[in-house]
């Protein structure tokens, strides 16, 4: 894929956006990433709202339509671009029922604890609001415990766009001594889980383009 | 389709369930109905949360898989059951995205300040937490008016289960006087959308079903 005027519209400080450019890095689709500055809220000004009228990144500009919300990315750009063999989706409408499945369930039970954990790590996490997260981060990654105990990845034996969703928030976690000895250590699964889907080339990517992006830790 | 084997587990009291029955009636899809009793928690407890480790209706048994998240589920049937010209998504990728883009919206926009002011109509919508739900819902609305005055329907010219996902909180919306006048009537191309998708026949088996099973109102 070489065409260049995909454009990929965010920034490197939110999840939404690192979840997307994982998506395309597993499928090496060619693009440019053009910065939004969110703390001077160049994504709630023109032109920025033209493109997603909500005003939140990432935007994803195949030179054909805008997309956005991240989770409606991902999903569309690993129906266009996978290929037999190293798809991240099915096209088996019982199958993708699962990834789907899992893809809410890390939109509606994993990640708001786990932001909530992550953006509030005052007093050692000992902050009520952190320690509720925690409770209930806790309970949804025991479910997650159980899952891959049966299953090599969330919706089947195969990687899929249902565990790529949850990889910048697994990276912020296991980054932090606390939530990665209180969240994980005692969930061998979930801990081997994270283990192999951090290990993909395609984040290791996303994760270069962000150190690259931050001169002051150079 | 005769198989009566399928089950939908759910709520007549949940706008989930409610959609989804929504997107089975609308693929004539013959299923049995099983009431989960949410005051008594019912779908906290064993056997449903075997079906559903996160204790959520409803969940779909098609007697294969058990497929929760009422989203998914629906995603999935339209993929599964959608014949070429009464199809409530499309096959084609990048049509598609863009009803995944506003399946999401209805998602992470919509239905949050919706379910708010829907939840807490005390002192006529006059609460804290009510004006500014319905000051959110409100510009979110603006941005539905200046969609549907390009297009018939949130994604396209085509009725999809984008539109479809809105119905159970619109109806509600609509069937208070308050926030009928008030978000409502101010957006001509909003109303004529949602008088248009409420008058769908699936939507009004939904309706005799909720009626059906209030014997206190017969």
């Amino acid at each position: 894929m070489t065409i260049k005027n995909r454009k990929v519209y965010g920034s490197l400080s939110s999840p939404a956006t690192l979840k997307v450019l994982a998506c395309l890095f597993e499928h090496d689709i060619d693009f440019e990433f053009v910065h939004v500055d969110l703390e001077s809220g160049q994504d709630k000004q023109q032109p920025f709202l033209a493109m997603n009228p909500f005003g939140r990144v990432p935007v994803f500009d195949d030179g054909d339509i805008k997309r956005f919300e991240s989770r409606a990315i991902i999903r569309s750009v690993a129906h266009e671009y996978g290929k037999k063999g190293e798809q991240l989706v099915y096209w088996e409408a019982r199958k993708q029922a699962i990834v789907a499945n899992w893809i809410d369930v890390e939109d509606h039970k994993f990640e708001p604890p786990a932001l909530r954990l992550i953006n509030n790590p005052s007093k050692g996490f000992t902050s009520d609001q952190s320690v509720v997260a925690e409770a209930e981060l806790g309970k949804v990654l025991d479910v997650y415990e159980t899952r891959l105990s049966k299953f090599k990845y969330l919706a089947s034996d195969d990687y899929t766009v249902a565990d790529l969703v949850h990889l910048p928030n697994l990276e912020a976690l296991l980054g932090n001594s606390y939530t990665k000895q209180h969240l994980f250590e005692s969930r061998p699964h979930l801990s081997a889980w994270c283990f192999d889907i951090l290990a993909r080339p395609a984040w290791t990517k996303v994760l270069e383009m962000q150190k690259k992006a931050q001169p002051s830790s150079a």
